[in-house]
């Protein structure tokens, strides 16, 4: 299943850690799509994650980078350039973290300075990264631009906790820059609103077990894995989708549109059964 | 807890059956804080309601009508006009139905008249009253229209079947019409998407009792119930919210923005301990 | 630029009418991208279109039929599966027209037998249409069926009239039978909501021109034009978007997401120079 | 006009600067409405702004603070709960600033320290504010909390910069606190997303002049102006809401559900006839 959709495309991919990170796929796939690009992730990260057996599988360099520095992004779409031959003409941004998540603080009991980390890493990264490449002019016309994203900027999700703001903030930068790159350089910039994915780094979100199941009962499609959604990276980069911009595209197997499904009712319904569980709290 | 809100505020309420009706109980609220009105309904609906108690509680004429019927409409704007003395200053549009619903015709099986029923009577009945309104010029600069929807207009609900079809056209009119009225008489118009509630019309959809079970934990302030729905509507009849129309609004104590609560959640997970059901089907 | 994105792929394709179709133009892309597929449109439209010149560069047989009419449906569906020689993979439904339009009745004056028929040929069609498939069982697991919409389902627009009211409906409509379809057989259901393009059909809609300039101006990237949108549609027929199911896509250069661009800011801005318009009416 | 909406009730109400002030005009409203209230702003804000004469018309009393200091915040939410004599019910927040915007930073050439400022004061000090209140448990249940929005956090408008990303964490934390405030303690939070208005601090964004003519002539019942803001605020506050929560309320004259009306298009189509003006762009 390779059409040559990215052939003769450069790109730049953010945030792959090991092989279960959607931007691992996301290489895999635009590899096999015929594109050639650069990855790019933080030191600890290429420490402690699998991304040297990536880059020689796609045949691609690695540059590391904290995505929220400018000189390191400055170098990143520099040394991609050069590597490549010229200017790219996709980047995944796949690039989120919270420290208030990792530290257990809840949402009314935030630390301020861990908020900022959070918004700095998860959204203001991407801002980073577009004002870089829009100095440097480093993303050809027509280009894509896609940054991941989660339905929690819509709904209040119980532990998603700062990141759901972050991700709020990362769509509202999509659209605010996707309105200009678009204007001055018919640069295109969307977000993809993934279903809850089991990847290293979702996985520190509390309860996600419960949570996966009752998405996929609740998703007439079940939940979209990170195999499927590296497929829609790739459209999203691909020719076929050139006025396609500013937009948040769910791909969660129809979740974001779900009221109640069937199958998530009766699982909800034995609970109430139960002789245990007395009436509502 | 009376106001005078709609002091010196003449009009025609729509949908009252019994005194679980969401228009009964803005009847009677409207009623509390001073304000004129007819009542109006289906001939059936007088017969087996208990209209006549609320009439006479409040001070109000009863107008029959079948909604669906310009002819009626014409009768009921004419008639409250001669009654009330002048022109009306609110509408509210509590009208739905749907014989698939009725007669167990599932989504993927519709009888077509029947569908054509549903929407003429649970919103095409909306456009005839603002039409007819619009055409005896019956309605006050200022005024306000409200129609009851609910949230199957968004999102897909196992059960609702083609009623959520029937909201989402309803909302769609209260917008076109919103800006014709708005732009020439300054009315506006508005939907509010109200809580699943306990009416005797609504006890009809499938599986009503676990749907409000789950939507009372994932709404952080329980569902909204038909006496605070009235509340609502008569703050959107009064003075106080002029600038606020096309809008469909949400009264569902958080429902509508919540991916998922932890009360919620912890009953779901219930059922995944459960050793008898096994896995996602 | 073809990729075989759809190669083995079968469909049937409803509402080209001449060149100027997106309908039309689909087809075009999908013969291009391997699909083999029929083509249904009405009686008329088969005698005042040129069908037959599509249907000779495709290979593709036409097979007439009024699309609100559900014995017409089962006969395309019956015939496309022997022509084709099994199940469909795809479907595209771009059939619309508003009598109201077409004869001058304004949204405030509207005639109820024309309206019956805008929502009976605009966005009940599409229902009609998925049920004759699901009874007769015609959509292979994982197909993928598109409607076409606008924007005037969420914003009202001056002289949309009836048509935004129809596309709120049949964007309804995708998402409540995504829901079952996707269920039971896998078969994904989405609208694209599409630039207003100068269509032999859109044309009528009133003071078209300076909407496409406007809606030029506050796209970034421009108005989306019927070949790109063939583009888009199929993408959403191939195997890359197998998990985007009851969504509405925006296939509009980023108007959907703007509120006000510098280009439209300035063009409007010339008129308030002018000594002529004096001030908001 | 006053309906005695909030006899009993006790607030606070940030960001009164001057009689054009949104929250001057809520706390005139509120006080007419019989509340109690402190009102706070910034030293700065205090001593070029106009406050004292507000808080001697109201009898309240000022508390200077930074909102995005904690311990400011703390002695506001200390002192008003002494002042008032028990908890609050109502909080209005109205505070935004960018210097990006004052020191006309592009939004493709933000100065990140200034973005970090945008958003710590324009939407974290909303957190701060409401994780304040929680740890000091100051808000009454069913108590009541606005922040004032504006559609940018939607939609992009040019000049709107790099206050549209900080609207847009601004209603996430309204959704994301909403949940919490609203499950342990009753109390809702809601943003009202208010039309262009000329107030001060509004009045230094680029080219609102001719951006409010176009939403003037873009609503069908005109920009909502300050004093019908307090009111839809005063609403909010009463206990006639209590079941909304979470929400982005638009009080904008149908702006938002807007895609094009008669008299916006006519204004632009002036200019198409303009000789001077030639074609797109």
């Amino acid at each position: 299943m390779a059409y040559n959709l990215l052939k003769g495309k450069k790109g730049i991919i953010f945030g792959a850690l090991d092989n279960k990170s959607i931007a691992w796929k996301v290489a895999e796939r635009a590899h096999e799509e015929g594109a050639e690009f650069t990855l790019s992730n933080t030191m600890t990260a290429l420490r402690f994650g699998q991304i040297d057996q990536l880059a020689e599988k796609c045949g691609a360099e690695v540059i590391p980078a904290d995505a929220t520095n400018v000189k390191d992004l400055e170098n990143v779409f520099g040394r991609s350039m050069e590597i490549l031959n010229g200017k790219v003409d996709f980047v995944l941004h796949s690039i989120g973290m919270s420290l208030n998540v990792r530290k257990k603080r809840v949402y009314n009991d935030l630390d301020y300075n861990f908020l900022n980390k959070t918004l700095d890493i998860s959204a203001i990264s991407f801002h980073k990264l577009l004002q870089t490449a829009y100095r440097m002019n480093a993303i050809n016309s027509w280009g894509s631009v896609v940054a991941l994203s989660y339905i929690a900027a819509q709904r209040t999700l119980y532990g998603y906790n700062d990141m759901a703001d972050a991700k709020s903030l990362l769509e509202s930068i999509a659209r605010s820059f996707g309105y200009i790159y678009g204007r001055e350089h018919q640069v295109r910039i969307n977000t993809i609103s993934q279903s809850p994915t089991l990847t290293t780094a979702g996985s520190g979100v509390k309860g996600v077990s419960g949570l996966l199941d009752f998405t996929e009962r609740m998703s007439p499609l079940g939940n979209a894995d990170a195999d499927e959604c590296a497929n829609y990276c790739v459209v999203m980069f691909s020719d076929l989708t050139r006025k396609v911009t500013m937009q948040n595209l769910f791909h969660d197997g129809g979740f974001s549109n779900m009221g109640m499904s069937l199958k998530a009712m009766k699982m909800y319904n034995k609970s109430l059964e139960d002789p245990e569980v007395d009436g509502v709290e």
